[in-house]
Parts: C-alpha cells; structure tokens; sequence
C-alpha cells in the first residue's frame, strides 16, 4: 500500500495551506500549460487518479464533463472534497492506487497531477489506466520532475560565477527517496524521464506531448522571487494517448 | 551554416585523441545502450548524418546493410573516413546539416550520434529527415544530455554531505550555449527534452524509445574514475518511427 502521508495531520495541515489547495488550480504554478493539453471534455468520461480535494473534478464538470470518477488514498482529502462538491456527476472513492483497478474501457480522460511519483508500481497502475480507456482515449499527468526528486538533498549552490544553481546527484539510481516536505519521512520514488516513458508506452500508450514545466517568464515578471526557479525544471507533464 | 568546429586543427586534434576516435564504437561508452536501439541491418538502406570517421558507415556494412549514405560538414573528418574505408557499399558526402536535403523516401534508418545540438533549424533537419525515411522507416540518434548543455559553466560541487553534485542552471533558457570544449568558442544549442520530443512529434515521428544516458554499474566497476558520471545523465539517446 502507498505510504498514505496526506491523511498525516501536520502534513495535511501544511498541505492545506498551499497555494494550489487554498486557491485551487488557479493556485497551481503548472495548471495553465497541463490545461492546454487537456482534450475537450464535454461529454466525455473522465478518471482522476489522486484527486485531492477535488478541484479538478469540479472543473471537468464545469467543462462539460459527463461524469467524473476522483479516486484517493486519503481520507481526510476526500472528506473536503465531498463537503465541496454539489454535482451528481462527480463521485469520489476511495482506493489505494497501487491497487485500484478502474472499470476496463469506461473512461475518455485519466488525469493524474502530483500522484505518480508516490506509486511504488507504476507499471501495474499504467496498465490498468489503459484498460480502463476507450480506444483514443488520453491520458494526462503531472508528476515532480526527476532533476527534484533524484538528489538526497535538494539544495542550491552558487557557480564560479554566482549563478544560482541546482544540485544534481543519483540521478541514475532510482527508487526510494524520504523527503521532509510538511512532514518528516515523506516516500517518493524517484525515475528518470526515459523511464516513464518507458511505462508508458510499455503499458501501450503513444507519447503526444512532454513539458518540462517550470515557470515561464511572464509568471517570474510577475512574482519576481521565482527568478532562479527557470534554473531547472520543477515538474514533468506527460499526455499520451491509448492507440 | 552550421560551425564547422571538426576542421578547426586545435579541435580536430584533441578530437583524432578521444577514446572514441580511436577505438571507434566500443570507444563509446553509450554505444552499447545505441546499438540495442537499432532496428535490424541486414539489407537495408542506411543514413548517417554527421559521420564523423565514419565508424558507424563501417559498422553498418558490417551488420549486413545494402548501402550506407555518411554526411558530414567536417573535410577533415571525411578525409580520414574515406581512407579507413573500402566498401563500395558506404559512400560520403560532404555537405551542412542545415540544408542538407537527403532523397526523399529513400532510406530504412537515419542515425546521428551527437550532431543535433550543433544545429540551429533543428525542426527543418527532422522534417528532412521524415521526408527521407521510407514508412516505417526509424531515427535513431544520440545527442547531449540538455543537463550538460544548459549551464553556462559545467561545474561539480559537493553537497552539504560532500556527494559530487552536477550544477544546474539555465535550464529553461534555451538557445546557443558557447563552450571551450577542446577548442575555443564551440558552439552548441540547449534544448530541454520536451523540446527534442515537441520536433520529432511534430516533424511526424513517434517516439519508440528514449534514455537518459550515463555509465552503467558494471561499467563504473571497470572505470572506478566514472562513479560521479551516475549523478547525471550524459547523453540523451532517442529512437522514433516514421508512420
């Protein structure tokens, strides 16, 4: 089973006051360029694997979606998620994603932001994500690039030159990673890029598109503290399609 | 045009001395990795851009193919291909990747092994590239991990626990990088991965295969000096398919 760390009190805590749970996808540096790629949603069927509090299945039904399945390990997001949702098209389960089988070939869209990288068997899930699409059916997800989840400590340090940078190591060793983020003992699995494309199309999926996503210079004009955030990339965006 | 740094004597030399000018493929580190990348030879119509010696023209007629087109802007480089070579099957051309426009539909395999980031209109070569590629036909091609050409300096540092750590920075910004790798004022292009991917989908290909290269296990075993090239990939080796 996933280390289930967001029903952890002081990490839900913490997790609650960040932007993108107080504000939402708008609240999400990313939201913008993973919505662009994105298919029209309006009657379709849509999956989101790692729903949260449930912002991006409120803005599929807002889209027009014709339901919306939001899966979670946690509890306590899914006890916010149902407090805050008011439409009959949008169910929430709870499940563990290591294990959580969706129904074969119901869903147009499986959607995953931040999940992934939690998953201990990404394969075994990819696979049941593309059982459960439709021929041409999409997938679209975020997961922290691999530059932040390969080194054992993130840290910056200035070049010969002052040049804020970013510290790279085991890069090529993956798995296990323990962070301290809100909450101490936090587990993610650290993979290279080539590897998750390696699942993906493993599982049968065609890559469409890849971001390395970080913030574009329109969003550091306007919130200038993010300046060396272009240094190195902070998440990896991934849309594949079921042939 | 592109920079023909290869015909510049100060380069030429420190290259003529590398491992893998003088041991050829299996002077390679990632040539293993590559290889396995290839679709089978035997009878096929082979192009190499960006020859080099010629190493792989020879490696190819080896494997059985039916012809071998190597093109290079570097006379030097040619100049020795040629004389290293007697097989009636392997022709060179000189001519700049930029505009060099191969016979369209001619070709079962298009190899380059890093030569991409030496070019400016890279969307232009792929585009020729499909354009020369029977349906069917793959790219295989190795270039510069984007983690090595996106600093303005390539620097190691030691983390707060001492681990040799990779700087990074610059990585959003791509564009020409300017370094003094055996000679002075080599010009190189950084592009993130997303974009290398963004080209290649968007020139018609899809994506078989992608690794982020660097010294495997064994290999460091071999080579204890490597152990710090785990901290970051090296070279980004991307296979695709014409459809």
């Amino acid at each position: 089973m996933t280390q289930n760390i967001y029903d952890d009190e002081t990490f839900f805590t913490g997790y609650s006051r960040l932007p993108r749970s107080v504000h939402g996808l708008d609240g999400a540096p990313e939201w913008k360029v993973l919505r662009a790629m994105l298919p029209a949603l309006a009657g379709r069927q849509v999956l989101d694997l790692g729903c949260g509090f449930g912002w991006f299945c409120r803005f599929a039904a807002g889209a027009g979606a014709a339901s919306i399945l939001g899966v979670d390990v946690s509890a306590k997001m899914l006890e916010r998620a149902r407090r805050e949702t008011d439409d009959s098209r949008i169910a929430y389960e709870r499940a563990d994603l290591e294990s959580f089988a969706p129904q074969v070939g119901a869903f147009d869209l499986a959607y995953s932001s931040l999940a992934f990288h939690y998953i201990a068997d990404l394969a075994g899930l990819l696979g049941r994500v593309h059982a459960a699409l439709k021929p041409g059916g999409v997938l679209v997800c975020s997961v922290e690039h691999p530059q932040l989840t390969a080194p054992a400590r993130q840290e910056w340090l200035a070049d010969s030159d002052g040049r804020a940078s970013w510290l790279v190591n085991g890069y090529l060793d993956e798995g296990e990673r323990v962070s301290n983020w809100l909450a101490e003992g936090v587990v993610k699995r650290h993979r290279m890029i080539g590897t998750y494309l390696d699942l993906l199309l493993g599982a049968g999926f065609s890559l469409t598109r890849l971001v390395e996503w970080g913030p574009s210079l329109e969003q550091v004009a306007a919130e200038p503290d993010w300046v060396r955030e272009r240094a190195r990339p902070f998440f990896l965006l991934l849309s594949a399609r079921r042939a």
